[in-house]
């Protein structure tokens, strides 16, 4: 029997929650500690039996640690935290700022390649599965448009956005793909597809004393950027209704490749999630993810990597002679 | 600029028509011949530019093919003339028949690695990029279930046992899913499905001179393995109606995995072909594969390979930098 890969989680929010629950569902991993840069006592984790350290400390762990799941955030943590980890622990995260990925990929390979460890940037689902669904798309149909919606689910950036809005004290934003639009994609007649078609936005909101609600509504739906190009919707609500209804964070989407193939024959191919819960499914692909980086890493490939360089076999704790016969 | 990756195709029938369609549009490539056991004069391919040469005098193009693609069916083709090409060529070929996929790997692994040859078998939609999903279902989500429906899509195999039946002058055969079943499995309810529940089947039957409707359509309908488990509709129809409405080959099928996070949390992940032709598709995932095989054999990865292997940037005919800056 392999050894247990030995899994670490730098960051406790609902990311670093959600990679706790998927690495109890591998059963050839097993979970070292939690490393937080609160006060370690003030974090309690779903299971007793798990440490958590401060994160100050985490370089003693390197001989106990095979990969560092990291969880922090895209803006403020993973650009410094990345290159640091990357320099002593093999690592996997899920950078999702797209614009700046060929940046960061760059400071992940200059720290990681001299340490001789392996780092794996932009895991999850977009980026993440999605990338991986629009580069089949686009190699196997090279004639044809790659689609993505995105939706129903709960948008952190433009929830945030509406929670700055004046007389707004709490709220959610939700975006909605247009259906329409999809079965456009779906029929195969490469739509040109303007913002305001492809999604609208539905925001419950949680108005603050004295606030008025029209003038909170319009300052929404006018917002350059976030609300102006779509259609937007704006529900007020109770904070009680807000707290029972808008707590979990459901996300999803589709990634469609419509093309064709010899003498205009239309081929379509779809990609769909449906997530109870973004974050502990973006977990759950970071932790299988880590499977793969380890392996990698054993293999003598080192360096900045994303999910484009990982072979699907090497996800699977099953051996390659199981896969070809059960999966194949 | 790299020099483009010169396929050669064994086989000309729907398949390789395909493969022609398919290296057309993919600018990175360039079709050096065509190889055939008929008389060369007798195939007429679509573009007059293109040779075709006899299947015996293949040996002679060692140096002037990168990657061949095999043609030729999995139940008498294949066998024998994947290890004897595999020992010459880097291949790539659509084998097909699972249950005897571990062997056929074995016969090709040990052709094709003394030879630094790299042979990558079973490349299609399944096996192929269903079998990915399969993969990437259970490795993200292991706790849950994957379920593969087939459809609406003309079945060889189906069609050819329609037309053994005494009385059947011609005929075709649809598989088509239940999309109530579709729904239960989407709904994350994780059915135990009976085979009659997943799949329905249709024939469209072109009677013999003297034959009895009553009698075929019983003869089919009852026929053990092929129709005895499900729901079967037998439809008479005229020769002129079979050419004219069921000349196209059209396939397709959905892969859910169906799977739970954390504390019981629903998550679904589907991946969805409507083909309008199957094997137009299916030399398409060929040649993007047969340009991944190129660049693993420069890499020196020999021998016997799957889809499971194979990193899916290696598809595509962007670099590296420009899948993740734009695909990321």
């Amino acid at each position: 029997m392999q050894p247990k890969i030995r899994i670490g989680i730098a960051g406790y929010g609902n990311l670093g929650r959600g990679v706790e629950m998927a690495v109890a569902q591998s059963p050839d991993m097993e979970l070292v500690g939690v490393f937080t840069r609160r006060d370690p006592a003030s974090v309690s984790l779903l299971s007793a039996q798990v440490p958590v350290y401060p994160q100050a400390d985490i370089s003693q762990f390197q001989d106990r640690i095979d990969v560092l799941i990291l969880c922090g955030g895209s803006k403020d943590d993973l650009p410094v935290q990345g290159p640091a980890m990357a320099a002593l622990f093999n690592t996997v995260d899920s950078f999702d700022t797209h614009a700046t990925i060929p940046e960061y990929y760059a400071a992940l390979d200059e720290a990681a390649k001299p340490a001789g460890k392996t780092a794996l940037l932009s895991v999850g689902w977009d980026p993440g599965l999605f990338s991986l669904n629009r580069l089949y798309g686009e190699a196997i149909l090279p004639v044809g448009e790659t689609y993505t919606f995105w939706g129903k689910g709960l948008s952190q950036g433009h929830s945030d956005a509406v929670r700055r809005v004046p007389g707004v004290k709490a709220g959610v934003q939700y975006t909605i793909p247009a259906e329409p639009a999809i079965e456009r994609v779906r029929s195969g007649e490469l739509p040109q597809l303007t913002t305001r078609e492809k999604h609208r936005r539905e925001c419950y909101v949680v108005l603050a004393e004295g606030a008025e609600a029209s003038e909170v509504e319009q300052a929404i739906v006018s917002m350059p950027h976030y609300f102006a190009d779509y259609d937007t919707a704006v529900h007020f609500i109770s904070e009680e209704e807000l707290r029972r209804d808008h707590a979990a964070m459901p996300h999803g989407g589709v990634v469609i490749r419509s093309g064709t193939s010899g003498a205009g024959t239309t081929q379509v191919v779809e990609y769909t999630l449906k997530l109870g819960s973004n974050p502990e499914f973006t977990a759950a692909v970071l932790v299988a993810y880590a499977r793969a980086t380890w392996r990698l890493n054993q293999q003598g490939v080192v360096g900045a990597q994303t999910v484009l360089d990982v072979a699907p076999g090497l996800l699977s704790p099953k051996s390659p002679a199981e896969l070809r016969k059960e999966l194949l």
